[in-house]
C-alpha cells in the first residue's frame, strides 16, 4: 500500500492545500494530511478548529486521514510507517526552503522520499497568512478557501466575536 | 485623472521610498503615500513621526498626498477611487511576494491594477529595516534617507532618548 | 497624451501578450506594440506575418498601434515621441533580465521610464516558445493564442506546408 | 500498474540522472526513461549510442525501460498509457522552467501529473552540458558518470578520434 | 597581514560555518569568528555557550580568534583593524540578502569588502535553525555539528534541563 | 605569493569587469585575467581586440596579468600555480551557474578555491552582451566601458568598416 504524508499547518486550509491533497491522493493508496500541532507562530485557529475546517473542505475524499503530529516529521512518518512525503511547490522561495528540509530529512531517515507537486496556476497566489490576513479585515475569502469549509470559518470567527478573551481572531 | 496609490510603512522613509514616488508622480496626476497605521511589527516610528518624515523628505513634489489607512489596501483603493498601486522591484524575494499580492488584490477588486517601477541600482540595497538597524547603532544614515528628513528623525531619536517610556527607538 | 510602447518579438502573438496589451491599453491613451523586427534567431514566422497575427487578436481594442522597428529600443522610443514602456513579468528569470535592461535603457534615455505589469496567473506558463514548440508537433493551441488568431496561423502554416522552399515553419 | 515516465536528452547520462531514476524507480511498479530523439541542439552522442549508455548505467534497476521518442511529450505518454511524469530539481532555474512546462502540459493532458524529486546534494552541481565541456578538453569524467558507462563513453570516443568526419565528439 | 572576519550568530556552530571558517582560514594570515551578541530573536544558546561549542568545533585550527561584538559590523572591523568580511552562499534568499549587506556596508565603509565563499554542496542544506528543531524535539544532530562539539551542547542542554527557569532551550 | 585567477571572455571588457578586476588585485599579490580563448560562441572581438582593449582599461593596474587560456579552467590553475578564482556576482541567475561551476571544479581540483566579490550597484546592469547589442545599433557605450578602451573599440570597428570582409562586428 503507497501511504503518502502532507504536513503543514493549515491555519486554515486554503483551496491550494486542496489541490495538493487531491493530486496526492490520486497518487497514493492513502494519504495523511499530518498537522503540525504547535508551530512557533501563535495560530489564528485552534487544533481542533483547523481539524474541523479541513473535514468540511475534504470530505469528498475517501482515502485521506487527518492526524495531528507533534515533534520531527521524520518520527511521525516512522509511527505511521509511511516513507513519503508530498509537498506543493509555488515560488522561488518555498523551492529553496523545501529543498532544504528535504535534504535535512534525507539525512536523518535515508528512506524517505520527498516527492513535490506544483500548485495549479489559479491558486499560486494563495496562502494562509493572506486568508488570515483578509479575515481580520472582514474581506471575502470565497475565492482562497473551499466553500464547505467557509461556513465552519464564519461560525469559529462568529463565536469568538461574541465571547470574550480572544483579540487575536476577530 | 490619473489616481495612483502608493502603499507601504514607511518606518522610517528612505531615499529608495521617494525614487519611487517621485518616477510614480511622474506618471500619474496624484500620488497618494499610503501609510499602513497597524503593520503587524512593532514600527520604530509612530505614525505622526512617519508622517512628518515623509512631509520633510517629498516636500519638493506638489501633486502627493500622504494618506494612513489601515484594513484592506483594496478598500482603502474604493475609499480613495483610485484603481492603480505603483510599488517597487528591488530584489527576487520582493518580486514573489509582489507578485503574490497582486494576484490576490485582483481577486478581490477585478478593476485594480498594480504596476511595477524598478527601484534605481543606486537604492536597490536600502530598506527601512536597515535604515533602523543603523539608528540602533548610532551609525550614519545620511546615504540612505533624504537629507531634509535626517534632522527630524534625528530630533524625533534625540526626544526620545530624553524621554521616559520608550526602549525601542534607542 | 500617454503613450506607452510594448516591445518584443511576438513570434508569434499570445494570451499572454494580449493580457498585457489590455491593460496597457487602459493605464494609457495610446499603447504602440513595437515589434522587434531582427532579432538574433530566426523567426517561425514573418513579420508581415506577426502583424498579421496581432492584428487579428486585438481588432477589439480602438487605441493600440502595431508598428515594426529595428535597433535600440531608446532610439524607437524617441522617434515615436514616447517615454514609457510596458513590460509583462511572469517569472524570476524574466525579472533579472528586465531589470537589468530597464536599468541600461535608463542610462541611454534617462527620461524613459519602464513599467512592469505581473501576467495573469492563468497566462503565466505561456510564451511563444511553448507555443512554437506545440505548432512544431502539430498540437492544440487553443488555450495559448487567441481564438481570433488561430485561423490566421492555420492559414499560414498551411500554405507553407503545400509551398516549396521553407523547412522551419512546418 | 503504477507507470512513471522520465523524459529528457541524457546527452550523456549523468550520476545524477542515475539518482532520479533510482528513486522514481521505487516509487513506480515501471520506469520508462524517454529519450528526446531530436533535441534542438546538436547532441554530441547519437540516439543509440545514449541508449547504449544508459543501459550500461542502469544494469542493476529491474522495472525500467528505455523508450525514444519524438514530438510532444503528451503524445508520448499517451502512447505509453502513463499520466505521470517524474522530473529532478536541482536549482531554481530549473524550478521555473520545469513549473512552466508541467502547466503548460496539463493544459494539453489535463489527467497528467509531474512529481518532482530533489535531486540529492552530492549531484546537484552535475549536468550533461559539463560532463561534454570536460570531456572536450580531455578531464576525468570518474564523478560525473556512473562508473559502468565510462568505459562504454571512451570506446564511442576513441572510435570517433580515429574515424573521419565527425568533429564534434573530439 | 590579511585578516578576514566571519560575523554570525553561531546559534549553535554547524559544520557549515566550520567549512566555511577552515576554507576563509586558508586564504588569510587570521581569522575572526564576530560573534553578534544581541541578534534580535532570543537565542537558544547564551553568548558563552556559544563560544564554548564554537572553541571546541575549531580547535584545529591555529590562526582563528572568536570575538563577540555589539553594534554595527563596520564599527567592529575598524577596531579589529580589518578590511574583509568573510560570509558563506548556499541558497538564492542567503545571495540577495548578503549583497544588499554587502552593499549597504560598503557605504558606511568604503575601504570594505565583502567575499563570498560557496558552502560545500554537503552541508548545503544545514543552517542553525534545522539544527535547534532537530534538538527541540530531541532528534540526532550528528551529521549537522562537528563531532567536538556535540558533547559540549548535550552537557549544555542537559544542564538546562535539570534546571528550573529555562523553558526555551529544552 | 598570493595568485588570483579571474577568468571570462571579456568580449569586450566592461567597467564591471575593471569594478571585479580593481578588488580582486586588492586582496592578492597578483590577479590574473584569464582570457578564454575558444568561448562557443563567435566572439565580436578577435583575442588581440580582446586583450588590446583590457590593456588599456586596466594600464592604471601594476599587478595584473593578462593571459589567454584554452581547455579547462583547472588546467590552466594549475599551469599558472594559482589556487584561487575569482567571480563576479551580479544576479540570481549568475549566483546559480557559479555554484555549478565553483562545485564541479573543486572535484577536479582539490585543492581550489573560488571567491565572489559583489559587483558595484551602479555596474550590476552591465554585461558584455549589452554592449555589444548597443555598439551594433552605433549607440553610445561610455557609461559600460572605461573611457581608456573606449577609442581602442572605435578604431578596432571603425577598421573594420573599411573592411572587405567580416560582417559581425559593424
Amino acid at each position: 500500500m503507497i501511504k503518502f504524508v502532507y504536513p503543514g499547518s493549515f491555519d486554515p486550509l486554503t483551496k491550494g492545500h486542496v489541490d495538493i491533497i487531491e493530486r496526492g491522493a490520486k497518487l497514493a493508496d492513502r494519504l495523511i494530511v499530518g498537522i503540525l500541532m504547535n508551530a512557533t507562530k501563535q495560530p489564528m485557529f485552534t487544533l481542533e478548529e483547523r481539524i474541523e475546517i479541513i473535514q468540511a473542505g475534504i470530505s469528498h475524499l475517501s482515502n485521506v486521514d487527518i492526524i495531528p503530529f507533534d515533534g520531527l516529521l521524520v518520527d511521525f512518518l516512522k509511527q505511521q510507517e509511511a516513507r513519503t512525503v508530498v509537498r506543493g511547490l509555488r515560488a522561488v522561495s518555498d523551492f529553496e526552503y523545501e529543498l532544504q528540509m528535504a535534504q535535512a530529512n534525507r539525512n536523518l531517515y535515508p528512506e524517505m522520499e520527498t516527492i513535490f507537486l506544483c500548485t495549479n496556476v489559479e491558486y499560486s497566489f494563495i496562502s494562509s497568512t493572506v486568508v488570515k490576513d483578509i479575515l481580520r479585515h472582514g474581506g471575502d475569502i470565497s475565492h482562497l478557501v473551499p466553500e464547505e469549509s467557509i461556513h465552519i470559518i464564519e461560525k469559529i470567527l462568529g463565536g469568538k466575536e461574541n465571547g470574550s478573551g480572544s483579540t487575536d481572531g476577530n
